[in-house]
């Protein structure tokens, strides 16, 4: 079941970039949660293209609609399918591609492993199949905010080598939105926005890291061994597109330290053990320990851009690929969203799974 | 199944460090496959303690016995189990640990979760959990090598500061062996196998970089979207004890690139189509496209440390956590097969769904 | 993942009787397979209702519109979601319902587990579900019969005491869609449906027998264990709605033999090895052995009658249900489409299964 | 990984009838459950072979060793590996074995299917892989009782055509457990063991029909759509060795009746909602209702008879496979604890999973 995610709170999504519709089926989601299309549209909103003049132009509504799974404005505790449907669909503009592979993108690894591919527009590697990821997350957030306080925000890091300072135990939603890049650090936000503004005009494309924060998840989410909370958190993030790297709590940068210098010391306060610094990024042994819950993902540059660039075609022919369609400079903006998607369904899985050792 | 990875590779691992046994069911192990304990033990002497000077001295031989699954030297298709018994169990030296929770490790997060917690050692969240990794994968490895050629190979590629020069494409497994910090440029390893020691002598510990590279995976390994096989080796690898970051081909540093840089440019060579560069890692749309598959796993500083470490008790009450028990300064030398066992584990487990396309 | 079913060939089905729609996803299709709607919808009509005067008068379309994973005519190797709207709604039917508990029905336990229930016209538990299940099932049919030649066929055995006489190697779809209760024997046909047509008329119901062949599947399908090739045919019937027994080969019945009458002599014809019975049912250590596949499912009557019931409402206070709404004196026809999806759905599961040994 | 059964309360089966050790690990218990060797042992010591004359002569003591999972007697939440050594193995008495397919056995099957296949007494089709299932089912057995007061009891309700009467509401553990063939009803029990002899002396075997009543499970365990309540039984029981058919309440008798005569009204009782007859048999809509769960299994006369018989080898040529080896006449007293042990692992598992709701 390679396009299911989650064990309890458990997500299934499917559609293509160009065809009927993309969505989801949640099965999981406990019941008696009010829900409606209004808790879901804005998260898609986020994710959209054509928000603003650094992202995609694909300009579609992703108007999201519940098909099951909803009773009088409540969830029933049945599968809850949600759609959104494609309509910007314009394949002519994908004609080249159908013949020719484009450099880092996934046509020469479907064709190898289907046999097929939809060549309209990238098919199923589109990150167009994460309406579904960031739908399901949705009610995911209301749920983990609703029965346990947790929050979760991510932000742009960093964009190519501009990176900002941003304090994760107070940054807040609205700060990370107040900006078309979505870095809360509102003058690094404008020197990131003139990087990608000067990069799109090049016709090139820049990478960054998203940063992500979990506040008030209680101690003990998460298992000992393969389903560690950072494995699936890794696993989450690193399935999304254009991902290349994780790190949580200290990461690569905490390998320079000594042990005697980041180990986290616990302390009592406010009649919780807590500890003193938190490299470990909230998370020990696999397991939630109540600290903010602290990640990083790489992006790289977008594969797309609109330069000339020399590959092969299906034949292995030599063949130069024309600049063409639409271009995302920086998916860095859009990947917010998706990365808190990941996490949400993360967390919200794992404390599911916690309420069976009550 | 918190136990359990892989989907039709699957394996799942019991034990505690100490306690009976530790262990590993392997379900899926493809039949007819020639194999006896003689393929899994010299993988297991790699990742025990107690082989050199500059990792942790508890010795045991960590002999493996096969319990079912293979008959007259072939497996039959059904589950391989595996146990290693425990030998060294000291429980007087966890005495201490009764009662404080060590600094990042798994003590307060374990008790927080389960409500119990084996205090003799860590348990199931000590390192001698992989031995089942370690002894599952052996036979991946066998079965990886005699059906498609695959081979899989790690190596210490930075010890704190120290960083080493190697090339993915010609490291052989006598280099990586040659030293005991398992770093293949030796005049490199000499300088991390110096540092190692004089931290051990102050009773401190340090992290670093592993390094690891697939080579001989065909085309078509992974699934889009939520199984996409950086992924899989993502959840892979940081479900191991002290890994705290994972990269895949370009990594972090891929995102200081521009998209016309970064990009990897299809070639035609020797009738097969490839890239002209591999920051992909050889992977694209979370599918293998032939070319060498490269990562990077980040592993923290050893928690334990033999320093005094002030800490709190089970009831929040100040403690002082005295030096004792045995110390590790440095798990990169022992985390190089357990690297390449959660590699060899996700390649299994994807060339087998693979052949359900055929 | 309750609302999952299969673990190669896998599907999610979704949806209540009442809101939006119904539908499935299907992860796990192979790819390139041709199929448009054309293929699914002869099947959803044979399972809707509104066919004749003996089964419910519920009347839709069920005009069934494929979402994803597929193009150009073929099977992408992605998710395959369908969907059939919800066009009858009459929810002001049910008001009675939404106070008092049903007899046999399942309101007061869905109640009971989620403590919420869509009290129109049974939500999920309405066998408007199994939608989802025969779409996805037609693709299997599909797939089964072009690469394996296998062909499944079901129809009713008995009705109350009326049994037919069947020669399950020889009966033919044409034979089963001969008459209106789906019963290839057509004298017994007739009685059947004169029984139906009078128990109608009391108002009350009655149920019956399906029987089932899956003919021309090879040897090998099925898992030593617990994925035994009939315990996952007894999950797939028994999750049907109003089933209450199973039945593979001999069954009951066989346990009034001695083992001497009961064994499968094994001989050799047109070179294959072949058993000379088959009270196996076509399955022995639960993995097929190239006989036809032979089970029978008991269905009870329906739970739905046209005569006043005593009952209680939620508070458990005294209450008499009248009669009210639709009524399907006999679900035995609709139910054989519904029996020979789930064998389907379990085929293609394990024969997707098989390749992975190959 | 058709070797696991159950999805939170999690066990995977090892083990073949010869060589090194049959088990089971359990993922999932909860944690802090006292248990040791103690609560194990009885179960497998009705499980065992050589109990009493009318059963198979194997005898082994079948000691169970629990491996992990367990810490100064409670568990802590980890998987609980548990094995039993194989002593009594005899390969020569099965050397023709090798070379000639036992009728109605596994033997032609696991070789199409693995191309190999441990000849040596039936491999992993052996009902000695039921050793794990009745040593885990033995944890849930406690845990059942312990925390919901659930009980689990099955009987021999029959021998081939000698039928017991039997209260499914008042029948106890010492009544069944009053006389070898393990039916509580005793004159009928007399009957039943001077068929079993007779048989035995012919060198042939009987079938006939194990009951099982569940008492005490709460209302709301099971889930709509597949993971029916009644699905999982069937799919459990139906994975046991020589099984042919299941009923759950009324099963086929009941669809001899009309829908007013086999509905089960509602009452109020005791301050509960209970239902006045229980033809559902404690399952409406796939989810429990809090009556008494009763099911029906149905076992085949066992293949090994100790006559003469015709078969054909491996490549198809007419053989005659000579009685030789032990001979389990009527294995219905040893099944009794597997089909309770199949029952108590799904009400393990669902009961898990309700936690999920709460």
């Amino acid at each position: 079941m390679p396009n299911t995610f989650g064990h309890l709170f458990c997500i299934t999504t499917f559609g293509e970039s160009h065809g009927g519709a993309v969505g989801v089926v949640v099965d999981g989601c406990p019941p008696r949660l009010r829900l409606s299309e209004t808790d879901i549209q804005p998260d898609l909103d986020r994710r959209r293209p054509g928000q603003s003049r650094i992202v995609t132009q694909r300009n579609e509504a992703d108007t999201v609609e519940i098909l099951s799974g909803v009773f009088q404005g409540r969830t029933l505790g049945t599968p809850i399918a949600m759609i959104v449907r494609n309509q910007d669909a314009r394949p002519d503009a994908y004609s080249e591609v159908k013949k020719k592979f484009r450099p880092s993108h996934a046509d020469f690894t479907y064709l190898s492993k289907f046999g097929i591919r939809n060549w309209e527009g990238g098919g199923r590697s589109s990150a167009r199949e994460t309406i579904g990821r960031v739908a399901a997350a949705a009610i995911a957030r209301k749920w983990l905010r609703e029965t346990l306080g947790v929050e979760v925000l991510a932000w742009v890091q960093r964009v190519q080598a501009i990176e900002a300072r941003v304090d994760p135990a107070r940054v807040t939603l609205r700060q990370v939105e107040s900006n078309i890049i979505r870095c809360p650090d509102s003058s690094t936000a404008n020197r990131m926005i003139s990087l990608v503004e000067r990069i799109r005009r090049q016709g090139d494309s820049v990478g960054g890291v998203v940063a992500c924060v979990a506040r008030g998840a209680p101690p003990g989410l998460g298992d000992p061994v393969f389903d560690k909370l950072e494995a699936d958190l890794a696993k989450g993030v690193l399935s999304l597109p254009a991902s290349k790297g994780f790190e949580i709590g200290s990461g690569f940068g905490g390998t320079f330290l000594k042990g005697s210098q980041h180990n986290d010391r616990f302390i009592a306060r406010g009649g919780k053990i807590r500890t003193a610094t938190n490299r470990s990024g909230g998370i020990q042994g696999g397991i939630s320990n109540g600290e903010d819950i602290l990640l990083r993902v790489a992006f790289k540059p977008t594969a797309t851009i609109m330069q000339k660039q020399r590959t092969v075609t299906a034949r292995g022919s030599s063949a130069v690929l024309e600049p063409r369609g639409r271009h995302d400079p920086c998916v860095l903006p859009r990947a917010v969203p998706m990365v808190e998607a990941m996490v949400l369904l993360v967390l919200a899985d794992h404390a599911l799974r916690q309420k069976v050792l009550r």
